[in-house]
C-alpha cells in the first residue's frame, strides 16, 4: 500500500463557511419574472488566475450545498466529501469545486419554505412552479458572480445528472466539459410513477393543508413515506439482500404492524430522519421539476447538441433500475451522434442507485482522468475549445 | 382461425351464486384458537363422482372469491374470468374449480373488518396476526366440507402462488399437482419494503386511528398511495412506457401538482377505485401474512419436500421484477433436488408481474397441457399417486 496515498484519500477540505448569493430576480421558463433570489453554496480550493479551473457540482434531489468538508462546530460531512478534498477526485489543489443548493430547495436557498417578501409569510404553493433549467438559470448568475466565464465542468449524479445536462444544451458557451451520472435525457414514466407516489403520499396528510403548514405540525408523517418508496429505489434487490436478508429486529413473537425486519426498521429510520431536514413543499416542487425536465426539449437531444464543443463523460450502474443504464446509453448515443467527444463507463456495481455516492474508488479513477485530460488540453493550448 | 375454438374461449360460466362456509375455529399458526370463521367461496363446473377433477384456485393479494363469471345483475366478470370456463385453462365442462376469498380478507371472508362476536363490533387490530398457512388451513376445511380428500391441483398468481406452495408442503397427502405463478419460496427484502412503504402509508393516515375507523371515515388516501406503490411494481418499465410514455393529460399549462402526465392520472384512478372495494385492515394484515410466510419454515425447501408425490408446474414472466424469475427458479431447483416432476416455463412478456393476469393465450396452453396430464395420469391408473 502506497501510504502517501492512503493518507491523500482521507484529507478533507476542512472547515468550511457556508455563503450566500442573492441576485434581483431570473425570468424562469414559464415566462414570470421571479425574485429575489438567494443561494445557499460552497467552494472548495482556489479559483485560478485565469478562472480555468472551476467545477460545479449539482445535487440529487434531497441533497444540499454541502457537499465536501465540516461546518464550524459540526461533525456531518458533505455529502460527496468521499470525492472532493486534496489528491481526491475532485482535486481542491487543482481545482476550484462549488455547489450550491438548487432554487426550490430548503437547505439555504430561496425555495417554498422561505419569506414571501409580499406577505411576510413562507410562500407555500404561491412559490412559482420552477423547472430543472431554472434551477440552471439561478447556477449560472452564481457563477457570474464568481467571475467564471467557463466552467471547466458541471458534474452531477441522479437530478444533478439532469443539471449537468441542462448546462450542457442551455450554455454550451460556458462548459468545456459535462459529467452525468446515473441519469437520464428525460424521465420514464416509471420515475414519474415513484415521484408522483411520494407526491401523493405527502399530500394525503392531514398536516399538509394544501402547502400552508408552516404555523403547525408538518406533513412529516407522508414525507417520511416519500422518502420510503423513495429509499426502495435507491437501492437494489441485490444489495437490500445482502444488507438486510430476512433478519429480524425483535427474537420472539413478531407484534402487529412494528418493524419486524431490518428492512422495515431501516426504511422508518431513514423516513424519521428525513423529514427533520427537509421541507414537504421543497420535495413536491423539486420532483415535479425533475418529471417534467426533457433535455431534447421535445426534439432529438442530438439535434439540441449539435456543433456543443464540449467532452462529455457518462457514467451507469449494473444495478440501477431507477435509471437504468440504457438511459446512460441514450445519452451516449445522441452525444456521439452530434459529433461530441464521449466517454462512456457502466460501473459493474451492486448498490443500485446509490451507487454514485458509494463507488469511490471506480468512478474516482474515471473522473481523474476524465478531468486531467480536459484541464491539460486547456493548460497546453490556453484554448478553451469555443 | 378456427371459429368453433373462438366461440368456445368466450364462453363463460354464467351467472354465479356465491356461498358461505362457516365453521367452529382454527388452530392458528400462533398457536390461537380463532373462530367461528366464514369463507366466501365460488364453484365453477361439477364436481365428478369420484371427487377428482377439483382445483382450488387461490386469490392474489387484492383478489377475491369472485374468479369467473358474473353476479346476478352485477357486469363485473371474475377476476380469472378469461381462464375459468367451458374450453379455457381450467375447463368447467372436465374439471370443478373452486375459489375463496382468504381468511383475513374483506370480501365476505372473516376479516379484521367482520364483526368481533365478543364486542358486536368490527375487529380492527383485534384481529389475530394470520400467516399464509393459516389462510390455507381455513381453505382445507372448505375442501373438506365439499367432500374432496385430493384436490386435482392447487393454482394461484403472486400471493396466490405462496398459497400453493403453503399446500404442498402442508398438505402433501391432499394435492395431486401445484401450480405457483409468478411467486416466491418467501419475500425478499425488496418485497418486504414494498409491502411496508404501503402499510405505512395507511397508518400515517390520520382516518386510521389505529385500525378503529369503521364508525367514520376511513384511511382511504393512505390505502390509495399503498394501492398505487403496488401497481407501479405489478408493471414494468417497458409496459409503462408502452402505456404512458410522457404523454400529458392536460394540454397547456401544467397546474401545481395535479396529475399532469397520463401514468399520474392512471395511478391517482386506480388508487381512488381501490379504496371503494378493499378494507384497510385487511391490506395490513395480508400483506404482512406474505411478509411472514416463508414456504421453507426456515429448513431447505427441497427438505420440505422430500417424499411429495404432488407433480409441480412452474410459471414465471421475464419483465416481472417484483416477483423476478430466479426466484421461480429456487422453487423449480428445490423441487427438482426434493425429486418432484417439475415443469418449469419462463414466459416472455412485458406486462411484469401483472403477466400472470395478462398472457392469457400462453398460460392457458401450459395450464391445459399439464392439467391434462395429471388428470389422465389418474383417468388411467385411478391412481391419486399418493
Amino acid at each position: 500500500m502506497d501510504k502517501e496515498k492512503k493518507t491523500d484519500k482521507h484529507k478533507s477540505v476542512g472547515i468550511i463557511s457556508p455563503e450566500l448569493f442573492t441576485f434581483d430576480y431570473l425570468k424562469l421558463e414559464s415566462g414570470d419574472k421571479f425574485g429575489p433570489i438567494s443561494l445557499a453554496y460552497e467552494t472548495y480550493g482556489v479559483l485560478n488566475r485565469d478562472r480555468s479551473n472551476a467545477i460545479l457540482i449539482a445535487h440529487a434531489l434531497s441533497g444540499d450545498a454541502h457537499a465536501a468538508g465540516v461546518h464550524e462546530g459540526k461533525e456531518n460531512t458533505g455529502w460527496w466529501d468521499e470525492f472532493i478534498g486534496p489528491g481526491k477526485a475532485f482535486d481542491t489543489d487543482k481545482y476550484f469545486v462549488i455547489c450550491s443548493n438548487v432554487l426550490g430547495g430548503c437547505k439555504g436557498s430561496t425555495g417554498p419554505s422561505s419569506i414571501n417578501p409580499r406577505t411576510s409569510r413562507p410562500f407555500g404553493l404561491d412559490f412559482p412552479l420552477i423547472t430543472i433549467n431554472d434551477m440552471v438559470r439561478a447556477q449560472k448568475r452564481l457563477i457570474d458572480h464568481l467571475g467564471i466565464e467557463k466552467l471547466l465542468s458541471v458534474v452531477g449524479g441522479s437530478m444533478g445528472g439532469l443539471q449537468a445536462l441542462s448546462w450542457l444544451v442551455n450554455y454550451p458557451q460556458n462548459v468545456r466539459s459535462a459529467v452525468p451520472i446515473a441519469t437520464t435525457i428525460k424521465h420514464s414514466p416509471q420515475q414519474i410513477a415513484f415521484n408522483e407516489v411520494g407526491r401523493q403520499a405527502i399530500m394525503a396528510d392531514a398536516h399538509w393543508k394544501s402547502g400552508n403548514y408552516y404555523d403547525g405540525a408538518s406533513p412529516s408523517k407522508g414525507l417520511a413515506v416519500a422518502r420510503m418508496i423513495g429509499h426502495i429505489t435507491y437501492m437494489s434487490d441485490k444489495s437490500m439482500a445482502e444488507k438486510f436478508g430476512r433478519a429480524k429486529k425483535n427474537a420472539g413473537e413478531p407484534f402487529k404492524f412494528t418493524a419486524d425486519f431490518e428492512v422495515e426498521g431501516y426504511l422508518r429510520y431513514r423516513g424519521d430522519n428525513f423529514v427533520k431536514r427537509f421541507d414537504a413543499n421543497s420535495y413536491l416542487y423539486i420532483t415535479k421539476a425533475m418529471d417534467n425536465f426533457d433535455a431534447s426539449a421535445g426534439r432529438r437531444f442530438e439535434d439540441s447538441l449539435r456543433g456543443n464543443k464540449a467532452k462529455v463523460l457518462v457514467i451507469s450502474f449494473k444495478s440501477d433500475w431507477l435509471y437504468p443504464a440504457y438511459q446512460s446509453k441514450e445519452i451516449v448515443k445522441a452525444c456521439k451522434l452530434a459529433g461530441i467527444e464521449t466517454t462512456y463507463c457502466e460501473v459493474d456495481s451492486t448498490y443500485g442507485h446509490d451507487a454514485f455516492l458509494l463507488e469511490v474508488e471506480e468512478e474516482t479513477h474515471l473522473l481523474k482522468h476524465f478531468l486531467k485530460k480536459i484541464f491539460y488540453a486547456y493548460e497546453v493550448t490556453g484554448d478553451y475549445g469555443a
